[in-house]
């Protein structure tokens, strides 16, 4: 059995950039499952792609090969990467993206080995060329040191969290908005105090919810997300059209 | 061989929602097929979740496993259930998404074992936690009891069609727009008279078309869609952004 | 092992269209590989879909099920069709959408036999009940001939190239815009003179980059698409809404 193989891109999916990228595999790694993580990355935000990367880490099985290419650099010096790190591997452009898989024992290599690119490469679809070959030849067995050199000094994003700032507030921003209008912050659980009021646009939020059913339906809310970041949610509406965030909006946790 | 999983939700694409429950029943259900139906059923919308569902079923294989998850009650005391319908397996909350399932002979439980579910459980995302992992067991071979008690009374919607009003006019609704702008309305083609014109909006359409094709461009037609549901279209044109319909809209059949 | 399927359609996502097809292919070739190309074809628009296979024809492997269904005319007097060319199969409307696999060697049989389709068709759902199923038969080893009478001539889009002009000059059209909205015109990167300047909308284009990355911020430049046509980009920006370029938009190469 070959190692299923999980794609996140800012590809979006109006065009064949992602199908490419399958087909290329396929072509490889016969057989290897195929899956989306998602192609929504805001296009050329490798933080958006980072954050992503990090918070459905969780969820990928030992083993799993994951493709993350957010890469407004495709072509010019940057280098391409494969990175094990914690029983999976990871390829992508090294600007950061994969910082998740880097805060943990690593090692990486740079994409040089012709032989598992095709050929010619294009030089502004590295993905179908290089990323995508290399994520399918290592789901097919491929030892990471046959890619190319080793590399030492890969670049990492700081990591997502709030920084502390006057009185004890913590001031994170906003990273993500998902499809219901929720608005999911930078700011972790765990840096929570036992009780605090919001400050997020032009709003102040008092309301704290466990689940979206159980917050009043109208009044904005704040929760904790699935992936242990502090969120901004209204029942059955949305959040972030409603106080007019998006991604970046400062977002102010005030101690009570 | 592990059975196919089908996958129908309203996460959207946009975020790693529904890479997320991939990337878990991948772990679990290793090598089993994970298909999309589509993950825009409106968000909320479960009685729209339950026609796209109800309209699916007839090419679903035989022994699929069904993944349905529109869920604005996730977190709260609405249980989830996994229920053997037909040949094939459904897991989804117990509030009516799998009504189609239960309108024939069928078994259902309640997700309960801690066995089956990942740990922690998040509030705010059963699907990743609860859900996908049901049917990732269910997809490999763990029997259905095994998930929990069973259940007597899981939550059926009304079915859809249209009911009887005055002078024997049919009244529905429209349930669903599809990419092209078709208007589906809950009226069933089993329900139609011989001769009848259809009132939808501001407009009274009295072609009917057989294809698309056969459609005068630009004038609304009305036809049977491929699910047995009576529609509204306009040959390659958008109706219903011409005819203002949404989910919802009244449409009225009115005997010749 | 059954060969893979990839999926290219009009379809969009929205709806449970493709879901239904992946659901009978599931059901028939259990086990194949069904892998998106995109479903974002425009609405209708056989030479975009057209322009999609040709593009995405070289990174799909030997051995690949094409299912190519842009089909404004489902249900109408149009073919459908099966065709064998280059090591792959297709499966799609005759309505020129194939081109590109009819540009070598090839055999073609019309979809006709009863045996490999699903019972009733839909008038309006032929992907669902012809071409899927087709699709599906093809990648489980079914032979071409058993599909139906062998046919000779099939609708043929002319090929995607710019026609010259007065003055050398190179006429084409924009053929796609993608997701970054960068515009990639017919005019093949072959046509093109050593030195030449663009002009598209209102706007004269003279700066050429290797790389998205090596253009200068907020300047439109030209550059070569993975796919060998000749595109028009701006670093980090949206070429096609600041100059107003949309599908079917003129570009005239004038050489210098």
């Amino acid at each position: 059995m070959t190692r299923p193989i999980f794609l996140l891109t800012d590809f979006g999916t109006r065009d064949h950039h992602a199908g490419q990228v399958r087909a290329v595999i396929s072509g490889i790694a016969s057989g290897a499952p195929i899956l989306d993580l998602t192609h929504h990355a805001d296009p050329f935000a490798v933080d958006h792609g980072a954050w992503l990367l990090e918070t459905a880490l969780p969820a990928l099985p030992a083993g799993a090969v994951v493709f993350a290419v957010v890469d407004p650099g495709v072509g010019t010096a940057r280098r391409g990467l494969a990175v094990s790190s914690g029983g999976r591997l990871f390829v992508g452009p090294d600007n950061g993206i994969l910082s998740s898989a880097l805060r943990q024992s690593w090692t990486a290599v740079e994409l040089q080995t012709a032989e598992f690119r095709r050929d010619p490469v294009s030089p502004t679809f590295h993905a179908r060329d290089i990323f995508g070959p290399a994520a399918a030849h290592l789901a097919s067995g491929v030892e990471l040191d046959r890619l190319g050199p080793s590399v030492s000094d890969p670049v990492l994003l700081p990591p997502f969290c709030a920084r502390e700032g006057a009185s004890s507030r913590l001031e994170g921003y906003i990273i993500h908005v998902d499809h219901f209008g929720n608005a999911i912050s930078t700011v972790r659980s765990s840096q929570l105090p036992a009780s605090y009021t919001i400050q997020a646009g032009e709003c102040r939020i008092e309301a704290f919810a466990r689940t979206f059913g159980e917050a009043s339906p109208g009044v904005p809310a704040s929760y904790i997300d699935s992936s242990g970041f502090l969120g901004i949610t209204i029942n059955q509406g949305n959040a972030a059209e409603a106080l007019g965030l998006t991604r970046g909006s400062p977002v102010t946790v005030v101690p009570a």
